[in-house]
């Protein structure tokens, strides 16, 4: 199997993402801006997860070595990460995991997203040539970290190109405890930023870490 | 028990939440712009269930013989009705199941909602005597209106007034199958609307007719 990278990984969806791939017996590799920081993630996750294969790497390299890659730094890194990626993405699975929150008042909300109507959008319409899928955008990451807690719960994913989006949906099987629900376009990635925001919203009241299922859909 | 006024409730939505409500054993009033479509669609649900407590009205009367009224007409008769609405909503729980769909190229969105981000905060401003609660925007009309149809899922529920929210949690409690879930103050209709576009969108992809449950709260 192909490794998965993620890009920006030492934060906790990154390192939740990752460490839940490794367990699932999928080699992956961290990027960050610092090499060493990659390596110590690298170490975090082969200490959780032994015999795991994963390495850590500047995100240039990381990109440069694998065919998947998963955005999973904050949207504030976002335009940065665009303006130089055009190449290092052409052609690749990207998958977006990024949500534009921002918290008014203890109101979770979404940030405009300059030019698109979410984050899915953006990144497709900046790099035409990347395989754009968003996905993993209503799991919590402290849930994602704590491999002592099952998963559940549906995964949402959209994007414009159908391979891709079956490709994350096998990704998604990997996972116990998840189904990957394929919601088409990535248009639809403004509901799925919209129900995180949402979940915030309900975990900060419920004291939860919530996530959503979709009821009613034919089985397959 | 005091009725509830379905305004525009002879539109598949309101007369599927107020088949619902009479099969529940709660008294129910059709209000219409038409008093005999109003009758008409008492009648529909006498019909359907033997022994309902139902009478149909006029708009106007049904406001003023209910202190709780469910605003079921489609996003474009919304801002006609604020316009004249102001007295007869004063004081008065309103919940709001509108969502201001619009479709272009197949695809399910929201139209902007002037002056607020959705609808149910664009009924609070305008009104603000009124006790606006969002909710029951997730459940087809479809199934709805089907009474051999089980219902499934999670009515979330918003408003800024805390009682409020709890009458319509116990409103939804009567209903077989649904859950309430309090998603706090009035600003969260906004997922709430978000939700309902994606669930559209989804069910033309799965030819389904989803709805959603949250998972992961603490149960109570």
């Amino acid at each position: 199997m192909r490794p998965l990278a993620f890009i920006g990984g030492t934060g906790p969806q990154g390192l939740g993402l990752a460490l839940r791939f490794a367990a699932a017996g999928a080699p992956v590799v961290i990027g960050s801006r610092a090499a060493e920081r990659a390596a110590a993630a690298a170490e975090t996750i082969r200490a959780a997860v032994p015999g795991a294969s994963v390495r850590g790497h500047e995100n240039a390299e990381a990109m440069a070595r694998s065919e998947r890659l998963v955005l999973t730094f904050p949207f504030a890194g976002l335009a940065g990460f665009l303006a130089q990626a055009r190449e290092a993405l052409a052609g690749k699975l990207v998958i977006d995991v990024i949500v534009p929150l921002a918290v008014r008042d203890g109101f979770f909300e979404l940030t405009p997203v300059g030019g698109a109507a979410s984050v899915g959008e953006l990144i497709q319409q900046t790099i035409p040539a990347a395989r754009v899928v968003s996905a993993f955008k209503n799991h919590s990451a402290e849930k994602l970290r704590d491999l002592a807690v099952p998963l559940e719960g549906d995964v949402l994913l959209c994007g414009n190109d159908a391979a891709a989006r079956a490709e994350v949906a096998a990704l998604v099987g990997l996972l116990p405890g998840l189904r990957a629900v394929d919601a088409g376009g990535i248009a639809n990635a403004r509901w799925l930023e919209a129900i995180t925001a949402l979940l915030l919203n309900l975990n900060r009241r419920h004291r939860a870490r919530a996530t959503i299922a979709i009821l009613g859909l034919p089985s397959t």
